[in-house]
């Protein structure tokens, strides 16, 4: 089943940006970013790639899926950690090439690889570039990603 | 000036995740994408793609700059509109080639080119996709586009 089939597609601007026709703009490679945010908190907890599958299976089983594109696989979040996404809303941006997901975390209540709450564990400081160091903001992990993933752990992107 | 040169690069998996040295990793277009929430409501407001440079600036001034793909050029945002972003703070993800920033607006408190406060403006509802209608989330515009920028207004991506 090919993008065109599962969701049509909208060449006028106007229609794009103000109407009712979902018409997601896959890219070349037919993907469409995806961000994630926490319902309960806010935080931005993950980003990653959806192709016109996983956003079918997302939309249909309510459950977050992706494209892994170091897999090169439909990825349902959680499949392996059990840390699924429970999506509460999802909004498409002005030209329909980027879905914002808020969700909420089952399992452990983690969302990151690295057992982390979310993906966004570092702030970057700002100011002259000199002795910029990032600054680490979740320091617990709610999993252990060895005993989660097994030895070794999987590539960084799932 | 290169990549290379305004930022490391990092290959080792550990330290790129739980290191302290900010490495992002730009694609092979050398863009880096980043997210942008209000800092006071937890709103995504808009999506886009920094470069190095765009990427140095934003942390050297405090104000969201950003690439153009479309014009191809560096864009202050803001720089027509008047609506600029001051950062209020900036953080990247395990893998460092995701950005999420949070932001206060300034002048008419919008951020899309609609002149709506967010970009995501419609969701999307779930369920069997027949009958799949976008919801209008923000009827309201900050601004008039056309006033703003012009006749004809800018492509959809400024």
């Amino acid at each position: 089943m090919t993008d065109a089939q599962r969701f049509p597609t909208i060449a006028d601007k106007t229609e794009l940006e103000e109407g009712d026709t979902f018409a997601p703009a896959f890219d070349a490679d037919g993907l469409v970013p995806a961000i994630v945010t926490a319902a309960e908190t806010g935080e931005v907890l993950m980003f990653a790639y959806m192709n016109d599958e996983a956003l079918d299976r997302t939309i249909e089983t309510g459950e977050a899926h992706f494209w892994s594109r170091s897999r090169k696989a439909l990825w349902r979040k959680g499949e392996t950690s059990g840390n699924t996404l429970r999506i509460v809303e999802m909004r498409v941006d002005c030209d329909q090439d980027v879905l914002w997901l808020t969700a909420e975390m089952t399992g452990a209540g983690a969302c990151c690889h690295t057992g982390r709450v979310s993906c966004f564990y570092r702030r970057v400081p700002f100011g002259k570039a000199a002795g910029r160091k990032l600054v680490m903001v979740h320091t617990d992990r709610q999993f252990d990603p060895a005993e989660v993933y097994g030895d070794p752990s999987p590539k960084t992107k799932p």
